[in-house]
């Protein structure tokens, strides 16, 4: 048993985070800290949890985590990881990060697309990139930071890594068109998020994404060469729920059957990949709630183009969820200790 | 721990019982019914499920349920009980039955409102009204069937019974808004259900409403007198959630705050009843998944009138998770067993 | 034709406003003002009239807007009116105001419930509360201001108003539950307009509602006596449309054919009221972007309490096409002009 | 003035049309046909209409709808407009066909992907693919059928074209990231269609669709080459609304902004394309209820791929309106005429 703490706690991945680890057998929830509202029972602020947890939102102090909690599990906007992680690991706490500021291996990557300066250069040395079906070994005791994927770049690889691992990927540009609930926006109240726009509505935004130098960072590991990315993310009316449809260009004619042998065979035994059978691709609302991602696969008529699309949970699997598995992995408890609750079907 | 089946598990009450006793520590499911799917497997129906739960469809026969099962749950339209029910307990089984057929104890008001004969009078004779924040010592082992209370009469009990308990309602018509979501309608495709007709839409339906005489006799048999109920469901476009907005005519004048202070005395130690702090009245998706009734009240300006609000999951307090708390009861369980699963809270 | 302005042209009532004055044959939309948004082509906040309206947001100055415009349509929040009409007036506009400010002819009732001063009594007692159907006499050249009714109030005296009207109510206090669209909270981005709060899920909000007194007013100038109204609106998850449930006890048991018939001779020729038949009761979808109302009655078991329900579109009957409704009576226009656009039915 | 004739006016297609043509200044509706519902007033079917349309659905007839209209419009299922088409034209009526009978000008492509033999290979000769846009001088009388385009390749095609047109696309394979509103499913209830399953969530389905060779048609005409295209549409919950994304692969590097010239000059003078300004994308709310298409294009990071994404309403420019404006084209009537009603911005 080890004690948590949620630091931005308030957030949608925050409080997902707090979900969890309410119901994980080997955490115990010690701490939850908000800047934006210090002093307010979680409670107060979601009453879904009234009844059922008691904290408070404190402010956040890096020996008053440390205090409290082996395990700080950060769910802060960008920048604001960089300022707390340092002092929390030299407190002496696990850091498992939900931000984007120790996903990128290259510094001067993360300063083009985030506008900010890296200040922790030594820590992103030794972060790693928390997508436990990538990176399974590397999630052990001693990791100082887990840098946990983002929500398209989780959905966007798992469709994508088997075909590439097995070098069936042509050496071509390979577009994601990627689809999201509005809670992939966050709680902040804005014109994007009120409910009169985002409504029976759908469109592009955010163009060129953040999350497109990730995503061509993992399948560029995947394939040991430089993998170009397209990345369009989508807006669609729903609370939850992400999906990622990327088209590969096959290096060979294959059928859709062959390259389904390949996913079969790269996800026998994950716990959270569930692959659809053939003529059948996943729908979101089939993973709501879970740590689950569906991967289904199709090949285009004239063999050349491979359909992938991955539907996962952007809170849970694209961001708290998947926090909590990695963290399983590096504290020793069982990968999928506390993400196994059964989830409404309907 | 006991063995359970699911009797017409393919529809949405159904599956959501299956759900829930995957998840329970001292049920074990062995056996899902349904005629319309019967040889397939219910992750192929519910893909949710897929590598969750390997059981497959059956043909409903009694004697089959009663070799695998110590409890059966019937999902199945009202008359489907009737039908299944006797010979089940005379195998052996407890029944718990959400389907109307047991309900109402007069059957002359059963035949007139279902427009059926009922057939089973004697186990009717027999059957507790189970809701269990009314009926908790009548619920115990030796009761061969449960009749489990319909989803509006659920949360038009828990709002308005305390209010009749204490004497403090007058002896006038009470009449109750209600406000349901889709998949209160069921899992059968119909205009009715058509995306683009229930989606941006609301509207009264189905007067008068067959809940009508079950919620009058829930709260007659509160009151130790008649009480006339008038009841109007609203279908809203939304899949889960169900509201109750009921108007209580005062006996004598009160405050927003005496009232509340006799249903906090009411609820106090209620493992699934959660009252609103004054000012605030429940939304259903707070309890969205779980088997919660947030009960929120307000006494108009004037203070003649109480507004009582309960909200519910309809599918879970209002059906499937109900059941479970009753049948933990009969079963000697805890009563809060496998309904404790921590659900999203945005 | 006349020229029009529309002065809190950038909220979702003005916008509204602005949409129908477009479409309209006799008045020419000459001037949009918007205090938030000053400067703004109306396009760029609204891309869908990109290419069909080339006008700018201005600042509100009375003679800016007098200079070009016959009408004003006021879509400004409560008191904003009190400030801006008594100059309009005085500048020889005529002011149809869609605020709260002139509706109440007692300011002592409006300063209570609206917790600000009414600072213009004079205009306050020559101004006509503008639903046409109940004041269509009323609505003539000469009237200086034409208070607009609210949403909920539209839908609730519609629903009410002919059985008031035909002395088949009787002297109790009439319940009444109200549905509306998130559109009904305005533009303003808010934790209640949140797409993630907003959707799948209904409850209660706003008790005590600041409709209710103008609700009681309407109702007791039809019975010519004292009617109590209790008034509880709830948030539903669509983005227009609005429902007026209301329970009328009656003071004779009648069936809901008499009480149809009663209907159906006091909305014959009206041109945007329409009367469901017996045994079907409006959707808001079957209105949505009209300036239609349609109502349906039904007498529960027991002949004593009448159910009466109307759906409106909140921003057009509820809003902007009652306000221009009402301008055609005042200029002498057809009543039905610019309101006949034929809308969507899916 | 004409006299029309909607023939299949039951389904969502035919409604709109009927919608349409109510408002249209120069086709008086004379005739409604609906081989489901004959002898039913289409108020019954369709509340919103009552009072507004009085027809009654008829039993199709050639010789019937030859003596009513000028012109019909047939929006029925593929096949049935090939068994009902020749026969019309035959008696001299002018046909507006919505469904993929007269599409696809190689009947062997056609028998491949619908699974029929084609019947009627001498008006397929003489049809025209009637996407003003790109046949505005084709569109003219003496056009025995005009084969509307499927909602996708409208689409699809003005995010497209101008690029193709301008030689700016490689010649590589083009995919296309589709999502639809659920009213493109039809009216017809099934599991697909079901609230429960179409809301609060999103996924592929369909593939490969029977839109995919209208896709290539269209372009390679426009290329005056073969074009590749792969083409996946995703289902998302909402009513209305289709968008195509589309990946361009450029045939020589680009700015968004030259690239974003080309689609200016293009689209000039166009009535019904709305081309968003650089840095902007559409949403489909912007256009829903109107005969709008609004387009936007970036180009990605490296300059050498082009995202062009379009919004259309499925069910206005992807069906009814787009059949009414080619039947002005094809009557001499403006070409904007009945299309211009102002629709609802919120």
């Amino acid at each position: 048993m080890k004690k948590a703490a949620v630091v931005g706690a308030a957030g949608y991945a925050g409080v997902e985070a707090v979900r969890i680890l309410l119901g994980h057998p080997d955490f115990e929830l010690t701490c939850i800290t908000s800047s934006s509202d210090a002093g307010t029972p979680i409670a107060e602020l979601y009453p879904a949890l009234d009844g059922i947890c008691e904290l408070v939102f404190e402010e956040h102090d890096a020996q008053a985590v440390a205090a409290k909690a082996d395990v700080a599990f950060l769910a802060v906007p960008h920048t604001a990881s960089l300022a707390m992680t340092p002092a929390l690991v030299e407190a002496g706490v696990q850091v498992v990060d939900l931000s984007a500021d120790y996903r990128l291996a290259d510094a001067s990557v993360y300063e083009h697309w985030y506008g900010a300066k890296h200040t922790s250069l030594d820590l992103l040395a030794q972060a790693i990139y928390g997508l436990p079906e990538l990176a399974r070994d590397e999630l052990k005791a001693g990791t100082p930071v887990v840098a946990c994927p983002g929500c398209y770049p989780t959905a966007s690889a798992l469709a994508t890594v088997p075909a590439i691992e097995a070098g069936i990927a042509a050496d071509a540009p390979i577009c994601i068109a990627a689809l999201s609930g509005v809670s992939g926006a966050g709680r902040k109240a804005s014109a994007k998020t009120h409910f009169c726009n985002a409504d029976e509505s759908v469109g592009l935004y955010g163009l060129p994404h953040r999350h497109t130098p990730e995503i061509a960072q993992t399948l560029s590991r995947a394939a040991n060469r430089e993998v170009e990315v397209i990345f369009t993310p989508h807006l669609v009316p729903m609370v939850r729920g992400l999906l990622a449809t990327v088209y590969i260009p096959l290096a060979h004619e294959m059928s859709t059957e062959e390259v389904h042998a390949i996913y079969e065979k790269r996800y026998a035994g994950e716990p959270f990949v569930n692959l659809r059978p053939v003529g059948q691709m996943p729908q979101t609302a089939w993973v709501e709630g879970t740590n689950r991602a569906q991967v289904g696969v199709e090949v285009a008529p004239g063999n050349k183009m491979l359909i992938a699309s991955c539907g996962i949970d952007n809170l849970v699997k694209g961001a708290a969820g998947q926090a909590v598995q990695a963290a399983n992995l590096v504290c020793g408890f069982e990968e999928t200790a506390g993400l196994d609750a059964r989830m409404p079907v309907v």
